[in-house]
């Protein structure tokens, strides 16, 4: 299960702590209507039903927002998750598969990780970057034991399965999502398929 | 190497085209000079040297010119290869390293690829179902003949290798662009020792 990162201004105080969370649980159902593209923080604080100078008490900016808002879903989607799972090929088909079943998650996932390609969105780029990092150490660590133990085949570098694993989880999501002909589990659980040990 | 889809009112007449062209050439090196993210169309034609009105005869809204100017980037890309290469792990290997060579050119892919995923984004949405569509059937289509063949192996079906090979080099290409001690060509070459014949 993912620990969520708290970003914001106050979010050391408890109080301050609830709101922040309070808002975001609604910031989530606004996304998930509308989508983020183009939304101004104006605009969500309205349809937040807060005011703007309210919201930018707990956010620095519209990018710092949307990075909270994604973080807080996927933490929410992994607390869903009832026994924890070693990180590996099921951890992440699972995932994918809760995913795309959250309207608005892998769309607000690919917007910001778009904006964090851009100059100048250096919130979300700081936040993609650890999180790609964290990701593959995490599955990196657990391929090596896998392939100790003789669990997986041991002639392809660890980093690279890891890196090609959530590179494909991430990029079946987004064919899935535009053509949901796309099998999505089957087709990543072939990966278990292709890391059998020789 | 890619034929460069027409989009535009007035893509027919050889002088439009022509015209249609020097824009798309200019949008190109205005992309890669700003990024795509939060440009107006007015500003585009500032930048581009021509005004709103004439850049409006061209192409309909901001994303058909954004969709422009990708399939343009690409056939580019494409265009610079000097031997045709049958589908397959390599020919996605070449793509994937000479795609994060263009600067802009996978910022504006996972922009575009992100808008495609909200409503409201037809002309995205259709580019790049049909693209994906496109890239898997060829795929899926040359790793058959090779699964035949006994070139790779054949335990899993070609449609999962197709859509697998193309959602890593996505993903791929954001993770070394976020981070480049990524190694994006050896671990793409990795999918081929993961695809030889038991």
């Amino acid at each position: 299960m993912d620990s969520e990162p708290v970003i914001g201004r106050r979010g050391a105080h408890a109080k301050g702590v609830a709101r922040r969370q309070e808002i975001l649980d609604r910031a989530i159902e606004v996304f998930r209507e509308r989508g983020a593209d183009g939304t101004s923080l104006r605009r969500i604080a309205e349809a937040i039903g807060v005011s703007h100078a309210a919201l930018l008490h707990y956010f620095d900016s519209r990018e710092q927002l949307l990075v909270a808002v994604y973080a807080h879903a996927e933490a929410q989607r992994a607390a869903g998750n009832t026994s924890p799972v070693t990180p590996g090929v099921d951890s992440m088909v699972v995932a994918a598969v809760q995913n795309v079943e959250v309207p608005g998650l892998v769309q607000l996932y690919s917007t910001l990780v778009a904006a964090a390609l851009e100059s100048g969105s250096e919130v979300a780029r700081e936040y993609f970057s650890t999180r790609f990092e964290r990701l593959r150490a995490e599955l990196t660590t657990s391929f090596r034991e896998q392939q100790a133990s003789g669990a997986i085949r041991d002639d392809v570098p660890a980093e690279h399965l890891a890196a090609l694993v959530i590179a494909a989880s991430d990029g079946l999501q987004i064919q899935w999502l535009l053509e949901s002909s796309v099998e999505l589990e089957a087709t990543l659980r072939s990966i278990a398929t292709l890391l059998q040990p020789l």
